[in-house]
């Protein structure tokens, strides 16, 4: 179990770091420049986790989301106490990587984010983008499993332009993300629905899976 | 059969949800940089297609398409019932997408799109358009079946520079575009040459693919 | 032989309707910004070729390429009269490839390019470019078959970019480009060094490809 | 050894003519947009070396990085001797490549880079860049080998954009590096702490597989 929380925690931290770094990047070079700004950063998240997924799926499950992590105990896969080891390491490697990003561009380490992100619509994209990657997640593990790492790649490059709210859709990346006051960042306000949002996606992916894996 | 016509429905709605969502998200963004919004929306539903043919393929061969059913039940692959099912599954899918997208950005749900997109330039374009995707996925199920997705989520990538008319190549898609008077649409007035013409590539590639697979 | 020749045509026009289509489409919307007018460019010809070498490599091995046939030939794995006929098929299917990209954008089919591309630079980055792409086939073929469309369209991709030329690298493609004043073309004066320049890193590659096969 | 010396060093040639050239042209070609050069050169230099370790892969190893040989060594999978002899061959080829990059765009061959690249945020980017590196490809050898190739190449692609110092994660770049005055370039005082910092990195990312993978 040692090796399995360290996976998830190293993991989730270099997603962080790409998510928030490659955020810090685009938005200094980009100039105003928002849809190229954007792009670099869906590109260069997408690209981190088929490496994340690869290097670290044969370890823990490369979950690096509480939400995945949440669906995996549903279908008996990951026992409670190991879903809690999980979700620990995974928010404890969250917020490690953002502290890193910011090192990293000489930024105030610690910070808070005020950027307001709220309203129904995001509030849809949120459950949309958490169905959608667990879902494809769970379908793509029983039909192609030495793909998962692409599809989700993938998935996510295309959710953070198809939704209004970027596609978060992970609840460890969203308490992460209030700690920075950079591209990337929400304001703490309103992690909380973002939150449910994740969970009520999560939720209707797995039932969704149920109805088609038969 | 309920599995198949649900894989259909659900893959054909998260298509036009990452088609529509993603030319929203970049008209927004671009600010009148048409090239970027059109990088955008290409890599963003190149992307979704890999995703969703790989989670949906083993299930309902993940068409999402009628010209593509339509060809697979001229090959004796799909009963002409399963092909009604099929054609509803996916029409009535694709307008679910574009009205999930709409909510998603806080827009109008209904709505009818003003673009005119018309011509000869247009129309043989999709035929074009049609032709190869129809004879890329019949000769690459023939040979790599295990790549089939990747290469229509190139093949859409690529062609929607290629094409005059960004390449629909898709009869379902081109109807749900009727629905939306953002960068995706289609004035309905304009569709039916588009799925004449798509339906012509697609008999085309078939008529291609007989050839050369002897 | 006649569904070879005819794979290589129809995937040579293909290619040549990608190049010269998304040319044109990115010339139109990038308004002056050359570089993202690159970038889809090498894109879309870059995703065109995985998708043209998986479909037609089973049938006709997918040169689409005088200068790969040329060292098939002399590696004994095509006889001079099945070059020839590889050659003419591939140079008939180029130039119908760039008449349908006029024809889909509603050009003049027609054209000749007044395009100027010459000089020392040029054409060491063509001797360049086609070393390289001879190279990556025939150690790729070698050690990881299935995987030369990806090597070859991840390649080129890549060469436009850093040859001065945007790596023609191919003889066929030289020719049917003088044929489109667009983006895409060169003026006919200034192809003759190109192949010359094509033939001889070809030439190299092999010779390369001789040393570390061993 | 002649075969893998030569390996090292054509493979790490190519790389570099690939990092330089495309930098000088997307420079180039970009006017100022700073946002679009780096992401031409993100996309170039991952597509180049998904290509290059897929060719040479089989024959060398493809390491063209003295950290990664240098892990390599410290596994034992190298000897001392023939250490020394891949670090010269990564350096030469590498070097090679810069002149090869300025000869195809009609720049002065022998040129030194007067870029400022340093303090705290750029080190501390090197050592995690180059952690990453060498983490994700000791894991991804041992589970996915087939894969390595893809995760390398997308691991800079996404590192470029994460990293304050865009990832050079490698000394013989770095070195090579120092040699050209254009987007790439990095004045020869700063490339000292950069190695350094890189094989820190490279040692920390071995400490980290010993760990992952028992």
């Amino acid at each position: 179990m040692p090796s399995r929380a360290f996976s998830e925690a190293l993991g989730t931290a270099f997603l962080l770091a790409a998510v928030v770094g490659s955020g810090i990047m685009a938005e200094k070079l980009a100039g105003g420049n928002v849809a190229i700004a954007l792009l670099a950063n869906a590109v260069a998240t997408g690209a981190a986790l088929v490496v994340l997924i690869t290097m670290f799926g044969a370890i823990s499950g490369a979950h690096f989301n509480p939400a995945v992590s949440l669906v995996a105990t549903m279908d008996g896969e990951l026992s409670p106490p190991k879903f809690a080891i999980y979700v620990v390491a995974q928010i404890v490697g969250a917020i490690a990587g953002v502290l890193l990003a910011h090192a990293m561009f000489d930024l105030p380490i610690v910070q808070v984010s005020n950027t307001v992100r709220t309203g129904a619509g995001q509030w849809i994209s949120e459950v949309v983008a958490t169905f959608g990657l667990v879902l494809s997640i769970l379908l793509t593990v029983r039909h192609r499993p030495d793909f998962v790492a692409v599809v989700v790649g993938l998935y996510i490059t295309s959710a953070y332009w198809f939704t209004a709210s970027t596609s978060f859709a992970n609840p460890a990346v969203t308490v992460a993300r209030t700690l920075t006051n950079t591209f990337a960042g929400i304001a703490p306000g309103d992690a909380a629905p973002f939150i449910a949002a994740q969970i009520a996606g999560a939720v209707l992916g797995l039932a969704a899976a149920r109805v088609l894996r038969r």
